[in-house]
């Protein structure tokens, strides 16, 4: 993360304003600070809106707090995500500053109930700063599922993918500064030559390059974004993002985070054949014949997994 | 505005937290304060996130306060304003507690880019509480014009509408309440009586009862409501709600306020033949046939208006 | 429904023209044709797009029907339901005209994902009609449950309720009338007296009166909706507009039809403990202290009737 | 367009099928077929749903086809226009089916009000198809706009940058598919090495490849998307597609398109300065200082431009 402006940080950082709002003092503590993912993205609170307590506030539509006590607050924010009661939870807010590699974020925008401003490449020259994997996680294409990764590329391959990938990602690069003609501040290399328009000189990037965006979301849609993305089945690339956001739940409503882990994250949905299935069992049935219940081998074997039958 | 938890409204205003946060201090002063509104209504600002710095933070995905000075800020947010960018906008969020009718909710919640959390009346009983509008608001129906109102009922019949009014109100609430068989605490009134449910009971009641709401909504739908709402065809009842916002909003974001007001508020859209006329007059044209403009008479009624022709 | 222009009707149940858009046969023989609900609502669908093939045809993105064989369509059908991707859903959309009281077009209109277009009291006249309850829904407030109802109303007392509800809404309306001072058809009724406005004088209207809608919503968003108002908890009076909704995606989209039933309307979410409980079960596990799976009674005893423990 | 499945859209454009549903003829005409766009870009029509009677039909809430005479329902669609009621035009969808770089896709996405399935190259193979832009869109960076572009580059040096695009081009895919391993059809190339998932092997593609999608909006939001993407100040990569889709508005809801153009895509906006100083010039007034106006010199000399002043 060479390329952050470190200064800026650190004088938000130091701000201190007195407010009458409420205030997450948790997630206070890291405002601003960067959380490293991958090789140069990262992920950073900028500003936040209400807590634990804006959720029972709002669900009751009351004038103070909304609370009595503190165990009713969380017996009702586990009502509400239990009933799946999604309105109260859009009552408080996040926003957040990410730089992230394009094909990252070509997935990440496709969630559109958030608010997104990005740099944008028309009017700016994008840094040279690239996503290259490490060979931990340079997996190859799984036989028995079509979008997931399987096994590790071995170390000799490895490494010539990455060879690969570095060198394209330079090229390409130092292909896209020529036709900019222009060093990053402006300045024009070859007086004799036109500089591409900016829109176009871009083109020539690859997916891996790193683009920033700010990104605001209310908690309940945040919330769903985790569950999706922070899921075995996501690219390995966005999951990492997603893990971050996890922790930062956890500072910033602690009792909506506990919730969301028992009633979402750790859940599970049956179908109306797992159901059944399951209440046979419990009664003593052996044998199942999946096809009896609708459902088809491969529901089967997830589920038996799921309940180590 | 007899209803109010004062003393909540009290505890909320004597809140003081130390925060990293940008705030707001025009807005913080007001902050959980009801501004009246109609009869029994009101309108006060629960939370929000950001001011004029964060649109221009947002708009340069800048890593700081994305400021260098207030004048360049203020032109930045100008041209954003006139170029209709509205993701920058978007960066910033208000949460307001509101009580208003039921009339005036159901064209409000229109509005679908909001976050809403109402009172239920599924499970809560509703107060006793109407609006009846002043004689001063109380209009014929516009002869020339199919939504608004046209000139003041006389006061004899204003008062007898009133009475009206009134008197309904008064009636159907004593049989919501006859049939939830309940005071408003809960205590049974008549033990040899079942209570009719909530949710059918309030069936009776008329729709100038007062409902209340949380409402959530980021600075660019925020603009975009108060342009519909302000608006001088817009119904009396929701616009006094709108006049509120505005001065909120000045006082949330100044610069973005005064941008709004010349840009949007205080602006007008042309059509093509509304721009080739003005042309054509500017070029010295008289006797305009706006016919010939691809114009109908109420259309070039309306321009003539607008332009002091 | 006395009130329905039905020559408006059988004309466009006449028509007839090509297509070469795809067609849902099943639909098409129901198009236009109201389904009554409640004493004088109706839900009709007016158009539609797509079938179960546009489906296939959106997850795949192929240039052509997307289809190989009915069983491979229904399989992937099957596998985008219960994964969770709905974006192919979403491909799909249906219009439907709605008549509904007003307190549930109150509920109905939360579902922010749609379009509506609702019959305008500010410049129209509404007609007199009303919903009273049957007897045989006039509960009584449940005890044990916050929102919903409980046992019947006896027979007297629902009468008198009956009688209570039907009084007011015949009297609102009398005084409705008499403010506006017109007929349905516009003629004035008393020349010596001013129309009040009709955006004022709706506020005299109980919550039970009737209005219509255009109510246009994709597929995806159709069966979230579905799944929360033919829900047991929700209110009787929205639950019977959703049943008929069921009908009409049998009749539209058989085979995503059957997806929804197995994988949503009649599958069960688990949460974390209650899962636990489940395995520890089917390994043999008795006397199951659901404090020690982080579960509260109230869940314990609704995991206990699901399963029928 | 060597890339197009011919035979499927042929059997697609072959399919009669009777609907009761309103139909759009000369839309019908050119129903399946790819409009192309760029170098290999396409964009077709899927399906439709409502033409210009059923903006009129949604706007009356009516029963039937909401008509009486044509000029009644013009006059009525250009009212709706004019004052912004955006609600009647969202009763009208569209499905198309889109080939287009993705750098361009990255900016359409940002339109949040649409559907959209995007081919997968999570586990699908991109095929080997890139845009290069040919002389006549080659434009060097224009000096006094930020964003646009500005005169064309010569013919020398636009020459030397196709080129580079092109080699890149076509290093990228070469060492994408030495990573995939693998043909196109799935075939292994060799069986001592790895096959490098794909959701990682894409990242090495430049932004100038091509993907697909298919993409469902509304008519409202269809013509949002035009005003801003055909506007002379957008890219010209996307402008394109913009100009095919008002063609295609044109097909579908003539009425709605002429009031589109009238009120919409040659309308203007004008800040409270602008229509003050018209206002004033209309009066006679000479010598215009934009100062006084609290405008801009910027905005002063946009002004004079559109006015001809």
């Amino acid at each position: 993360m060479e390329n952050i402006d470190q200064k800026a940080i650190k004088d938000q950082q130091s701000q201190k304003f007195i407010t009458k709002r409420v205030i997450s003092p948790a997630l206070e503590e890291v405002l601003y600070e960067p959380f490293c993912v991958l090789d140069h993205g990262f992920l950073r609170v900028i500003d936040y809106m209400g807590d634990d307590a804006s959720v029972v506030q709002a669900a009751r539509v009351s004038y103070g707090k909304g609370t009595k006590k503190i165990s009713e607050d969380k017996g009702l924010i586990n009502y509400l995500m239990r009933h799946r009661h999604s309105t109260p939870f859009e009552m408080c807010e996040i926003k957040i500053h990410v730089k992230l590699p394009i094909f990252v974020a070509r997935q990440w925008i496709r969630h559109r109930t958030a608010n997104v401003n990005e740099y944008s490449a028309r009017y700016s020259i994008l840094d040279k700063e690239f996503y290259i994997p490490t060979k931990d996680h340079l997996s190859a294409q799984a036989s028995n599922n079509r979008q997931g990764r399987g096994e590790l590329v071995p170390d000799t391959q490895a490494k010539e993918v990455m060879e690969l990938l570095r060198a394209d990602s330079e090229r390409t690069y130092a292909h896209y500064r020529e036709m900019l003609n222009a060093e990053e501040d402006g300045t024009i290399l070859d007086q004799n030559k036109k500089c591409v328009a900016r829109e176009l000189a871009r083109m020539n990037l690859t997916l891996n390059y790193y683009t920033q965006w700010y990104w605001k979301i209310d908690l309940h849609n945040f919330m769903h974004f985790i569950s999706l993305r922070a899921d075995p089945h996501a690219q390995y690339e966005i999951r990492v993002y997603a893990d971050v956001m996890i922790d930062l739940l956890k500072r910033w409503c602690p009792a909506v985070y506990e919730a969301f882990i028992k009633y979402r994250l750790n859940g599970t949905f049956l179908s109306q054949g797992g159901k059944d299935i399951l209440k046979d069992m419990l009664k003593g049935a052996e044998n199942i014949n999946p096809a009896e219940y609708n459902m088809s081998q491969r529901e089967w074997r997830e589920l038996k997994k799921q309940f180590s039958l």
